[in-house]
């Protein structure tokens, strides 16, 4: 199974389904771009995936990171691609072109880390965290700290890391321990300068041999901290110091993971390493929530190109695999002892619902990019405010929903190799391995659930909720107006108004009972997903009407056959979130 | 994460929701076994899996085998456990005492198996298959074969292992190619000598270090041989003749697999190997068929095992993992900034609905292990063929069922231990990987739901499903009858009626569209495996009615709880299933 970049599918779906161009005239630093450069950018980044990335994905599996005293050793080839990366500045697309970046808009940032994801999650780790390294420290840090850092990160000669988590903080950063304290010295030209003593582990490229340096962004107490979240602090800690002395921050080892075998996820030990406060005292993690939705995002396009290297994988297997005669043939299909396993039902049932998930899952979370963009640049305060308000409750369903899907889906395909999909060199249980852990970081799912429902539904009262649910009915009025579209009006209004009965409920409920909302929680965010999944099919369609009559190699037909597949079959699922969002409160009982 | 056998679990069910001593007792093999001699041998079965096999399986899970042209080297300790498996009889369990077996029932074994695989699922494929092979060959081999086989597997002396798929063949055996012809010569005192070439893949177990001598069961085609399933013949082609020369078959490789890595999957060559024809010619997919229902039942267990593992660990570690405050705490919990996650409701509906499809998937299991029991052994020979009757109907109902469970519980679990949960050494990652397998061997899921609809229900018209469906409706009236257990019976009740509903439809149905069974055979799959979950946990209620107060560790309370969460919670997802059975056609197009 070798990757190939959907490029076709990427464009049809950026210019007609979520009509990215009439976005980019609406906002002055995107107002020159285009639908075809657009295209030309990915076209250059689907090549760079492919042909770079994909080729060193089952090798960087298999051989996976070492670690010695010395340092961590990434697989065979890693460095080769990283070094390419850089001279063809990926890294900086959606940086600004003040600190020189390419300046495009985040979507196409989105859009390539698809991609990436899709044809080598490993690497794709280490170049992962630089851009929201980038934006912290763009926003947040000293004029001499992004003097003596930012463009490097910009380039990419440099790498970036975040030291979040130890043993006993995971979910719970409030309970991390590691010390810093302020210090005189000549650094205080630079910022606030700290030395930092503790342990982190799971740091993604804490340690790694592709680039000169690596800039750690630390989250850490300073001695007068407030006991919780509110007493949290970061700060920025090269490995080398700019006198080029080596900085005491050490990888003492890494993991051996169920996937991202390439990826070194590095425990670190700081030992009275120096550093600068990023952003005011006890304030760190108010910092790095700045850049969390642009962070999410780039974790749900994973579950995207999960999605996608399952889809074209399992397709591709499935026409080639001859077994067994099929109760359905084409009436013109040659009488032979076997035919395509692509031709059984069961199989079809697969590989629809793997191909309608992932246009929908592509249609969303492009659209949530395109929301996330105009946030920021629309020429429009309301708009960006309007925008920054979908962004805000959408970004957790997209990094929740999305990597569930990606993982599960991927599952699910491996079940169309059968005993092949078993074994390594078929590709596809490592798409199931690498995809689990985008389940987990950047806060847990579960975390991304009760993110939304207590800081961004209860938290307004449901209202933006609301708002967008009107505009969600927009397009199922639009659908409702084409006599062959009417299915997808009717499931899209079924979700939409299931979805409005189901936060009028939580509101209601959650004055009297405030566990109600976290026992359901995960529910809401699903139902929220399949949501946006009815509207992503029934935008699909709507496409379809004045499209080209073939896009993405595929005809209008083939478009809507997998948008209604998504209706008829895959939003049957919504019904078990709405049977628990709709009924009486039912136990949870304590342990 | 180390595995305890769940022995008050499983005695609890075996005595009070499943009552297989009252089974016992209509059969006269079994009239002498009673529920102590049960808990006996289970405990000693736990013992070997909880402290022989468990600490071997992370183990063998990083060292896996290794292949070289001398032949297979399993892990370390490998062979010393199963040295003490063989010392120990208990590959002998099920066997007749007139071949030197126990002669216990076909549920104990299956119990025994489900603790193996959750203990060590790598090392337990090895003697998995053995008792398949000794079936076969007590029902089919000549006596002179018999003579000279039948005492060393039974003692497990030699392991055995089955050689079926082929790179062209694998749900399709059909397509067999491995050629042999019947040969004269001193052999035939055996029974009838062939000499087999071909190549076979995934052969579990195909070399090994372990036993002086394998015995393999290989499917081939007599140069005279009808096309397709019928003419396919099955051979006896030891590793080593009987007079001690070695046989030429080889194991050329041994595949790289996502799990099982302790578990050999060779790839086998036959050169002009001899063997001798098991059953008739032609017949030898009937042979082995013979012993399916055993060998799905097992492969079932091995779900069992994996939710078992699963469900134990991850409330291990919610118990001991502490992660901020939780929304809803015990009254007299110690103020503390962090409390176990376990508290947290999202974990909480994690884990009870992990516990409840444990307590459900092993109840359903050992009743049909009950039932498998009472088909070969029942003194009635009316009882016997109804006791057939359920276990063809729902033997591919657990195999599919139970075994998707298992691996997508597991997945589920992971999310428990966070982070924690990627890593290796908390085991839970393991298990996931480890599970998968089940979901594709033996027939994958898929053909185990169209066996089930159409060689057991469209067969005769739905009578037999019929038939139970009017008995479980008995359990919902006994349940109907305590006001307590009213929610039991209407759960049960609904899932029942739904059911028949779409057993009536599927019959009427299928004479116009013959494809309409095909695209729904997973979703009536799933919908049974749910009516009998309904069944389990309503079994389950009323066994609490006149429990002793603590069963399994448990209180009746507590075995309340994780019943009622199963139907409040878990069987929301049959509606999905329910859906697509009672609704209009709907298209799953062609690719």
């Amino acid at each position: 199974m070798s990757y190939q970049a959907p490029l076709a599918d990427m464009s049809f779906i950026l210019r007609h389904v979520v009509q990215a161009d009439q976005s980019w005239a609406q906002c002055p630093d995107f107002a020159e771009l285009d639908a075809d450069t657009a295209d030309a950018v990915l076209e250059q980044a689907g090549i760079f995936a492919s042909e770079v990335l994909a080729p060193i994905n089952a090798s960087g599996d298999e051989q996976g990171c070492t670690w010695s005293p010395e340092g961590v050793k990434t697989p065979d080839g890693y460095r080769d691609a990283y070094q390419a990366w850089v001279q063809n500045g990926w890294g900086a697309l959606a940086c600004s072109a003040e600190h020189g970046g390419q300046g495009l808009p985040n979507l196409l940032n989105a859009a390539l880390f698809e991609m990436l994801a899709a044809a080598n999650h490993g690497w794709t780790m280490y170049p992962g965290l630089l851009h929201g390294a980038y934006e912290t420290l763009a926003a947040h840090g000293t004029d001499a700290l992004k003097a003596l850092y930012l463009d490097k990160l910009v380039s990419g000669e440099w790498l970036a890391t975040m030291g979040l988590t130890e043993p006993q903080a995971g979910s719970d950063l409030g309970l991390v321990r590691t010390r810093g304290e302020t210090v005189d010295g000549a650094e205080a030209a630079n910022g606030v300068p700290v030395r930092i003593t503790g342990n982190k582990i799971f740091i993604s490229g804490g340690d790694q041999d592709m680039t000169d340096n690596i800039v750690q962004l630390v989250l850490f107490r300073l001695p007068d901290a407030p006991a919780g979240t509110k007493g949290i602090s970061l700060a920025l800690v090269p490995k080398f110091m700019p006198d080029g002395s080596r900085n005491h921050i050490y990888a003492d080892g890494i993991e051996h993971k169920m996937g991202i075998h390439g990826s070194a996820t590095c425990q670190m030990r700081m030992e009275g390493a120096q550093g600068w406060i990023v952003g005011q005292p006890h304030q760190g993690l108010r910092a790095m929530f700045l850049m969390m939705n642009a962070a999410r995002l780039h974790v749900a396009m994973q579950g995207v190109g999960h999605l996608e290297a399952a889809t074209q994988g399992a397709w591709a297997y499935a026409m080639e695999r001859v077994q067994m005669r099929s109760p359905a043939r084409p009436a013109d299909a040659p009488k032979a002892p076997a035919d395509p396993i692509a031709w059984h039902p069961a199989m079809r049932r697969i590989l629809w619902s793997l191909r309608a998930r992932t246009d929908a899952a592509r249609v969303f979370s492009y659209w949530l990019g395109v929301r996330l963009d105009e946030a920021h640049h629309h020429h429009d305060a309301e708009a960006r405010a309007r925008a920054l308000g979908d962004v805000a409750l959408l970004t957790p369903v997209a990094k929740a929903f999305l990597t569930d899907m990606g993982h599960y889906a991927a599952d699910e395909a491996l079940q169309v190799w059968g005993g092949y999909g078993f074994v390594r060199e078929y590709g596809i249980e490592q798409t199931v391995r690498d995809s689990r852990i985008a389940m987990i970081y950047e806060g847990t799912n579960e975390i991304q659930a009760i993110d939304l429902v207590q800081r961004k539904l209860l938290a307004d009262g449901g209202a933006h909720a609301r708002d967008l649910a009107a505009r969600l009915l927009v397009t199922a009025e639009r659908a409702q107006a084409h006599e062959s579209l009417t299915p997808f009006a009717h499931a899209l209004r079924t979700q939409v108004s299931t979805w409005q009965a189901a936060i009028d409920a939580l509101v209601a409920q959650n004055a009297q009972d405030p566990e109600r909302a976290f026992d359901i929680a995960d529910d809401f965010l699903h139902a929220t997903g399949y949501v946006m999944f009815a509207w992503s099919w029934t935008q699909i369609a709507l496409s379809t009407l004045d499209m080209p009559s073939v896009a993405g190699g595929r005809s209008a037909e083939q478009w809507l056959q997998s948008a209604r597949y998504g209706i008829d079959w895959v939003l049957d699922q919504a019904s078990v979130h709405h049977a628990r969002l709709q009924g009486d409160k039912r136990a949870v009982p304590m342990l």
